[in-house]
């Protein structure tokens, strides 16, 4: 449940959507998309196959602003993958958008990404040595010259080559003439669902692609497992293995509340980090009211377990688009108005629990205590369902950086006092865990710096120094 | 609280803005806008002064789509009035965008109207009888017309000859090079506040635009008042006195419950509401559920007064945009799961409470109950935070006709059949009545059929007739 | 053969075109402007009537990028007429584009207008003390509200009243749903030409627009003319009579040299003013080049006459669009080269003559002869095949004011000096009408200042206060 | 002198420019690229170097429309290579747009190309085969990835390793950060010059471009000559050498007629070709005429050859766009008169000689001759300034297939009676050769099929299948 452009909130890493051998297949993927749409509002394209030609559509903005009914039209063909897309990596331009489309060893191929490889930078650098061209800044170029330079004779032996050599998180679908491919890292960090729509295959990010056209979920891709469906058969190869490392925040904030993730309807653990967080930090409160939209959920939990009543104390305008135009001189914490607006006849008086999901820079959490006093909260006490984020996120979450997350410097007693709260608490790690099935197969990196997939610090200043060059206007 | 583009909801009649006498006069009725974007999404504009000349833009779309950083940098002038349209009358068309801008009398006139007038199409034949000349087919056109062939020496003269003879809603923000006028109808169906920012003078349909640029409301502008702003002074007149009749539909769906609208905080009324249809109407049940967003509070006052615990069973995509592709050959019915989709472990096996704040054709509720079902409910009690909407509205809400009203011709046990429900209640109207101050102030037309303002069965014919005619591709 | 965007030259006032009763109404008229397109590169639009409906499409621009292939099969129907503008009165933006459509006591009207009325600013004044509100700032306005004034009860009739009160040139399109009218002013300043198409009536301005459609051309409307084409029958008025006044500058510059105008092959006049110059003002030359390609037949006449023979001595390049940018910082003298080129070759070492249709501000003359001279021109000869421009033209050529005209205040040895060339020759008046037939029924005034229709000084000036107010963005 | 849209013409192989070192580089390239529009409709680019970065941008269409002002102020830098393309080998889409950016070898890179590589299909599979991936199904991209694969350490010798393998016709302008590099292929089909504008050296293809900046031509880049322009120096290599083999077909038809290419002026030759035409196939006839526009020079030659008058007897309609809408249900023959009419006071009654460029697939003469007849000609001597046009060309103009080629398998007289004309004469190629210096240095192939840079059959079916897989919508 994304709101979208929340500048202190992370950024999602994409969605994913393929389609094998239905009549309708571009229209299928462009609801599948948009069922997505929450995990990444930059791009979004379309690509099908009518097992000659490939046909393609991509574009900047929402899926219902990319796409006309004309486009879909021409957009022929029984196979589809399709893309939304937030730049993890790679500057945000078309340029960049997905599928990826490209002529490989006399072979039409189509990719389409979510995640972040962590040895891209060495891998890109490994590539260019050997007279491979780049166009664009993203990751998945990286993976589609790997297929291209594999000396295997079957394609599928060549994405099997390519994707041993990729270290990060990545779910990806590839798309040539006739088949389609789905594969997930070893560690798993991002979803990547497999259904059916009666003889149709379909793969998703999240279940709630499969709601949106009547597929049923069949099960997860799994960690290391590649899938080929080809005209006869549906085959499928553990190509790897490793300890298993799901993203929490998938959970916490990027998942649809409706989507089953990591063998959960995300609504369950989301709801039972706003009760673990009453269990740790109850308050004396009269109401406690959620950061909307994405966090109800919690809130409700913390409702639910301290027996303080829920209420919808601050209104979110559902108008705001991508281009929103900023006043030239104010700062952005002037801002925040434009958006969010306190009820006053719910706060005026009261002693207030605000449940946010997570802190990032914490501007956006000082102006909601701001404004809440403003509306006549007699106190603001501030609860975040997640525990202090202190780390950036590699495995395709577009977190601040290390310097911009206010918890990587700041003691919780300091930040309550940056952010105004009368009081305020996070979950802990513990406390997080105890919500989830396994939870030592879980990520906790952006919160205990334990990274599951290892990167050197030469690594990581590249990271941002290649992509900062060759910006198309 | 609008949601856009749902085909069982009663559409709104616009919103306006004004600001008279601020530097960045644009700017602010560009945030004005934004803020009161729910009450229309056709099309949006902006008409400033700059005291010699006027400068505008208008376009179909959302508010944020509309305008850019340089158009706004060109709406030069420290006065400016904005619109944002949903259709009430006139066909859907940057023809019947506004403010309308016209050359009248020697004079630049920008006139922003939200409301409808009952005689239109009386005043529109009299004034083609006359020569009058119409491009639109807005009533807004109509009540220029009457301004320039006025008598009258004095432009504030002129205006009140033409409100006198308009009979229905309107809520008038007129501009010319050095003055704003508001005006409100003598029954103030339609909200229209006056505040201050500054020096400047605001107007707006609800606070919630003074809100997010920090103005502070002042009063409402009364039924029947003109007021007028000059470079010197700000004078008021009662130009007429009428029994009143304010809109309850701006409490029950169409006002954000952040605003102040008829004297109160929308957010009290509208979870009244829902705590007196707990009261009217219980159920054995386990959880509460709203239709989202636009239920969300009654839905809380009915889980209060009951005590039955609140859920969010109903994930919302927020993606909505005007374009979204509909499959060629499936009915309206089919369409409903790209926005709703159940959370299935919330409504699993319960026996589910939920709140819609209106029901005008049926056909959603039928898709909403199908949809709680496939989620697992064991039971559907379906509330209704209004009474049966029975009669068109002719006054500024763009309800569906009476006989696609679907409680104009059932009992509510044949309602309940045809959605599908377990059991049906729909708030009384004496129920209704008792939750808002002054309740023989309102209009309950649409509930009652006692319209406020008559008009003969001629003139109800035209109103369809005389629209049709004349559509721009 | 008009050169676009030589802005030393002069604008022409549009273009018009009607068909009556054909399958294909639209895609002709298309065609149809097209071939008018010379006449006005601003905006072009289509209106048709179903019979029932008016569907039309109009755009800034010319006609090939305002039109595609859907939007003119959405202009159902088989009346049409459609409009090319350039702006001679009123400000340029979509908002003066043409057709105008209008609901006109209970009608649907459609006006296409080629010309410019003297007296617009009176009857401005007069119909705004009336009540009659504007929103363009075009003639064609005042020519709707005359006829939605007029007291008689037919529409043919409603015309007459309101074509009875306009001075000055037009030629006239009225299109209602059933019926289409053609006017020409009585003076006859513009051509109008009626044509036949099988059993469809065509009328353009220009007899070029009837060869691209196949149609015939019958005859040209008469000056004070009044035609109307009903679904029965074919009816013609003389609605008033004057000493004809046709525009010479049609000959020299407007019209294609293909089209018949005022009764005559625009290519007869046009060469034989090149000969009569010859004659005037022979020269001691080796070669005769035109600037091209508006002077084409006119040098060409020269080198007939002379002896001296025919060169391409300039290149132009065909691809100036609406939109060349400027540098920012230099002035257009400079500009010249972007859309000509001396042919070295052909001039070096040469005395040249170069022959140019007329000289507005002079600018562009003394540029082709600094590029001449830089091409390694011994001598240049500059010869026009008009009089001197002395005066502005009120009849619908977009004229320089008087102060712009160079010959206003010069003498042509000062002209001479100025533009830099060894000698300048002018055709004389007299020499001029010798070329045409009916020599008296011919408009000189832009040459010799004896405007045929009168107007006041108050009107001049109010001309110009008039149509700079309200410019829309 | 290029006639934008004949169906029956040959089409050219792109305009490159370049310059290295000016503070305006981005606008004056725009200026470039607008006086090398004829070689080039189909789309447009710029990219400059800031020294550190390319900033770039690429659209469909004609340079006035693919460029606004803010976009040229966003192309920063002193360096800057542009390009307009007519598609030669490549499905035509935004794809294929020029120049290609590319990353290579930790490098940025810019290439503009003129020309076809006989070779492509093999080295394009070569390249396939150990692992390059294609985008575009463009030439350039090839040259990029032998760029990219070389083992040279330094980037010139790169450039030269790549050169070595390509085979063809190349006008190159190769651009990264600090470099910008020329090369022409050793037999010199297509044109490049090079210049100076005050410390900046310049690149284009014809010298118009020079004209329009007003730098100084300085010389041609040599057939098989490198040019490397650095910070430093300007350095050049022979790489290669070849028998020359100059494109006959820039003098016919393709170079601007104000151009040097090949060491003259472009309006010796094509004027020559008119005059022997004269000699070689003189007639008994009143008027000579020019298809207008491109062969007004070549008609102006055979006028003063023969002294048989030169007049202007088709009117050629100078707005004619990309996107001219075909009536749907018609052949293309009945479309021609949109573009030409004849002027029917010069060609009534008379014996008429036209002369055209050349004859593709003879439809386009087919309507001039009746199109003549129709305007009452009474005889129609056609007359060609170039030889029969048998063979299609592979070095970089865009013919017709050899199938679609009239003279391939027709007989004059059999094309006489085609075109309906009273007598049809060619140019013959010994004719033609006489008309220009160094007659064995030019490419004659597309006339008497000796190619000078041989090709497999396989290649050439290679050069059809290729090109048509992956079409972009």
């Amino acid at each position: 449940m994304s709101s979208p452009f929340d500048e202190d909130k992370p950024r999602d890493g994409c969605g994913v959507f393929g389609i094998y051998g239905h009549p309708d297949a571009a229209y299928l993927t462009y609801l599948g998309l948009y069922a997505l749409q929450h995990r990444g509002q930059e791009s979004a394209g379309i690509v099908t196959s009518d097992r000659e030609n490939f046909h393609w559509h991509l574009g900047m903005g929402l899926v219902v602003n990319v796409f006309d009914e004309e486009m879909l039209s021409k957009l022929e063909g029984d196979i589809a993958i399709g893309h939304n897309r937030y730049s993890t990596a790679g500057s945000s331009s078309l340029q960049n958008a997905q599928p990826l489309v490209r002529h490989i060893a006399g072979e039409l191929v189509a990719i389409a990404h979510n995640g972040n490889l962590v040895n891209a930078p060495y891998l890109r650098r490994e590539l260019e040595n050997k007279g491979a061209i780049f166009i664009s800044t993203s990751d998945t170029e990286i993976i589609a010259h790997l297929i291209a330079r594999s000396g295997q004779l079957y394609f599928e032996d060549r994405v099997v080559d390519a994707l041993l050599q990729l270290r990060g998180a990545y779910s990806l679908l590839i798309m040539t003439r006739n088949m389609m491919l789905a594969a997930r890292d070893p560690w798993g960090f991002r979803p990547l669902w497999m259904g059916r729509l009666g003889e149709a295959v379909v793969f998703a990010s999240e279940t709630c692609a499969f709601d949106v056209i009547k597929a049923t979920p069949e099960r997860e891709v799994q960690p290391g497992e590649l899938i080929i469906v080809t005209p006869n058969e549906i085959k499928t190869f553990q190509f790897a293995k490793e300890k298993h490392a799901f993203c929490i925040f998938e959970y916490i904030y990027l998942s649809r509340p409706d989507s089953i993730v990591f063998g959960e309807i995300v609504n369950g653990p989301r709801r039972r980090f706003g009760m673990q967080l009453a269990r740790e930090h109850p308050a004396d409160a009269d109401i406690v009211i959620p950061v909307p939209d994405s966090a109800n959920i919690s809130a409700l939990g913390y409702s639910q377990e301290s027996g303080i009543p829920f209420e919808f104390g601050l209104y979110r305008n559902q108008y705001v688009g991508r281009t929103f135009i900023q006043p030239v001189q104010t700062a952005r914490e002037k801002m925040v108005n434009i958006k969010l607006n306190p009820i006053r006849n719910v706060v005026e008086g009261k002693r207030v629990v605000v449940v946010d999901d997570s802190i990032m820079r914490g501007t956006n959490c000082r102006r909601i205590v701001k404004m809440l006093r403003r509306g006549g909260a007699k106190e603001v006490h501030f609860r975040v369902s997640s525990p202090p984020n202190k780390f950036p996120c590699f495995y395709g979450i577009d977190t601040p950086t290390r310097q911009e997350l206010i918890a990587s410097s700041h003691t919780v007693e300091e930040i309550r006092r940056y952010i105004g709260a009368d009081s305020l608490g996070y979950l802990s790690i513990e406390g997080m865990l105890s919500c989830v099935k396994n939870p030592d197969e879980f990520c906790t990196a952006c919160f205990d710096g334990r990274y599951p997939v290892e990167f050197t610090d030469q690594t990581l200043q590249q990271l941002s120094i290649e992509f900062t060059r060759g910006r198309k206007r």
